[in-house]
């Protein structure tokens, strides 16, 4: 006999998932976002974050070796890496792996929110934050960037959808937020982001990402994945002024998966080379997308997962 | 202002989705199964059969063209093809696509359903049944095979999961079945199926009809895709005594395309080669799997998606 | 095996009920109201106006007898009545049981709900649209009192709660409503009508109706009952400038349903009595209440059934 | 923003409410039954036992005051008082409220129930468990009534409804167990229970165990009450070898009141007398019933609230 507690997560404006809840460890609000932390059958740990479901254990590792390892292994040599988000501490797992790091700034706005994955939530960091080369910083990201010079190898953009009007996570997602990226990326540097669900029946979400990212880069790639904790395919997005995504050979990947000594459970060099080819129908979206995101006017998506009128 | 009914799909044991239905178009019985056409603002119609969503007006081309272009491209020249299941007439209809097809037999066990879908969906069937190519068979397909002599070219699987333990589907999922399906097929014949969902969090589902189709083909090959209207990645097969999935180039594919004429709206030549490359967790699950599916004892799904005891 | 569609009523704002729908008989939109029509194993048919469940066929004797006996029966000899909304024509139904009717005339904006309910909905109206002494008239109630002078022994109030700022029904509760239906009774006349849910942890809608009508009447009285297919206490009104309700025995009640040979399921004269006691919290709430309804500032429910601003 | 977890209660086999839970505060298991207390905007805090909502913040009063004074204040000078179940301790509030009551003993199995309502749930026992009359005695209640042949003025039952095959709580709804409390009652003493729900479309549950009760006691009265936080209507009954609760005058239940300084908020002795008197369709069921539940064949529920098989 189960408790029948429900977590239930809009999908969209039209479909909701109602995920079973075996017991709450924690719920509550942080200054910047609701969070709530389940138990589940289906996927163990839950992390929930102002109403979508964030990351589960059981899953975790196919979302976060799709959002870092691509990034990092198509730079030869990444010694520093800056994290815009990743609260939890499993981006910053991943990146640490990489044996060539010397570097790891991590900046999340929310400060409570670390301190709570650093209590409930070792599955994710496993001691992570602990590392020497590690560098935590609460702080808005795109404030710590404008007023810190410093560059890098790689950055990853590990954030929250930007749902809501008035959701802050929207001034990241702008051409003005990405040529400040650019501008903090180190010759040869390359961006890795999350960027969006791809559910083209119901809205043009990532494309949209994609075009505004194309303002400020010269090489822009998508590539995709199902992550099954959020019953989405999600896109995500690789961008440098000098290396093109698919003109890296699955070959050369491979070679530095083995020196870096990487053990991963999903990601593989071939895999990655299957993400980044999209079905004709992704692709048509993605070369007729018109709309830009800019600080004047910035993208947003209702809460249901609609595009707000912005 | 709407009107707030829901269709309930109980997805896993543990997470439902709540689908909006803005108008029900039809609900009822037939001999075999319970059904439900309603329209919903996310994916127009909605066909579902006996609790499981079956396809979806806006998307249901991705889900036929990934099980039928597949096999039928991967076949140098198919002239008769053999569908089992495949009731409302999609999968018939990207068939007679091919031009080289003289002949395609479709055997459904439900007649009711049939008749059901020329008349509440045409946008799935666009007059396949009608077309002079096409026989139509009510009649349980196994039978069917065992008591005609007939052989296929191709041969498409297209049926419900094998889900509860008085299942007729589940005889369509053994080692005997693959057999017969084999028997029925010509020199250099290839056969495509839908494999169920791919959610190894949850059950197996997927590596054991895999493992099962091994028993009885030399060359079987698992591609996957994510199919948006069930909010879920589905694993498919590719079996033939001849024919290696692997070995066929994509440039070769892509002529065949252009050959036929195909104009799809999903599919390609590279997103095929991309489907049929796996991450490291499937791959791992596709080779350790030991289950196999017999008469004697066949596998079975409860009805939330876990495999039965059997 | 049932097929899983469920209507979803927002009780409250909090709590929501889910009804399995065995099969949508019709669901549309006339020109004033949404509308499903579905069968349920708890109920029955169900008909659902505006989102709220107005009435299921297996518990609709309950509300109808409710509504129409107890003001029918303090009325010694209820020859005109006068019924404002009761779409569905059960409400004519118990008033024509009455054998001094001689006039029954019913005001429902809403014509092409009544021409769905003499097809579908024969369990309610039973034949009452036929009969000689039933005028049944489509236009706005308030509106058509305006301009008729006609006057009435009873008048009872079947009206949809005035939920939603844009409500047409708020003009229907407010003090210069009553005052015209006080001015359309004949000597010695009484009003009843259904006045609202009492569900006092969530709100105050029927303590505004009962002190909004007493500014009306003379003799305004609450009786309560609670109705299965809404899982829900209502409050009931009767208001009279005459007859005060606690004022008539039981006895004269009881000899009176013998007299006009009243077959009843549910009221009794005893039952009456019982539902015009309220329990201490209920006066209390009543005795307490300031706010009055009044055309320049009306009072409404949110969908959810908390008061709105106004 | 409110996060969306939901408590999903089955309130019959085809109805279900979610509520809104907006801080889960205690969830798990003791050894007899699975429990959740949570946080709710419409009722407060809300307690959960085996899938059923138990009580409410807000109004538990309503549920305590129904279930206790009747039985007491029918009483003449109730000076031993037995409860049976009652584990969060409001049961034993009202009862001490009586200044007649010299002892009050209550018996319920669950004791790690019991040590969370002290700490988590103090609305509810408000310091009753540390008042000198009271004995709270961890244990089956009918094993602990076999083995002590105390007797007492007025035994109250406060119980989960029998609710599965396997529930323990079927031997407490058994006209064996009803004797068994007859033999400890004092002369002229009296038995007050909670006797299911009202909701006679769907059930007998209350009629059965109206019924059974009647096996023991010659005089048996119903009284019903709508619960809000249940959203039902329940039926609760008064039972006594000697006192016929139709017979004591509203007057005399009025002194008592006034003599016992009750300060309550919803019972009053009119009220109390409204409860008694049953509407003509929940007469009729009471009457016709024939189901008696004994030890050899006990009755019982199905979790969504149909009558089992035995």
């Amino acid at each position: 006999m189960h408790i029948p507690m429900y977590f239930q997560e809009n999908v969209t404006a039209f479909e909701a998932l109602h995920r079973r809840m075996d017991r709450v460890l924690a719920s509550g609000r942080t200054r910047f976002q609701n969070y709530v932390i389940f138990d589940s059958q289906g996927f163990g740990k839950v992390l929930v974050l102002d109403k979508d479901v964030q990351s589960t254990e059981r899953d975790e590792f196919i979302y976060h070796e799709t959002l870092v390892h691509p990034a990092m292994l198509l730079h030869p040599n990444p010694r520093s890496v800056l994290i815009v988000g990743g609260g939890e501490g499993a981006t910053l797992r991943e990146v640490l792996k990489h044996p060539s790091v010397e570097r790891a700034v991590m900046v999340d706005i929310d400060d409570q929110l670390i301190e709570m994955a650093k209590k409930l939530l070792p599955e994710w960091h496993q001691g992570s934050f602990e590392d020497h080369r590690s560098e935590v910083v609460a702080d808005d990201a795109r404030a710590w960037m404008e007023n810190h010079a410093d560059t890098f190898d790689v950055i990853l953009i590990d954030l929250t959808d930007p749902v809501g009007e008035d959701s802050p996570a929207r001034m990241l997602y702008t051409v003005e937020f990405y040529d400040l990226v650019r501008s903090r990326l180190n010759e040869g540097g390359i961006m890795g982001m999350q960027a969006g669900m791809i559910l083209l029946t119901h809205h043009h979400c990532h494309p949209v990402v994609h075009r505004t990212v194309r303002e400020s880069f010269q090489h822009v790639a998508t590539y995709q994945n199902y992550i099954p904790g959020f019953f989405l395919k999600f896109g995500f997005l690789l961008a440098s002024p000098t290396i093109d995504p698919h003109s890296v050979p699955a070959a050369s990947v491979q070679e530095r998966i083995e020196q870096r000594g990487l053990a991963l459970s999903h990601m593989t060099a071939d895999y990655l080379g299957a993400c980044l080819v999209l079905p004709k129908d992704v692709q048509d979206a993605l070369d007729q997308e018109t709309v830009v995101s800019r600080d004047a006017s910035p993208f947003w998506l209702t809460e249901s997962g609609a595009p707000g009128p912005g």
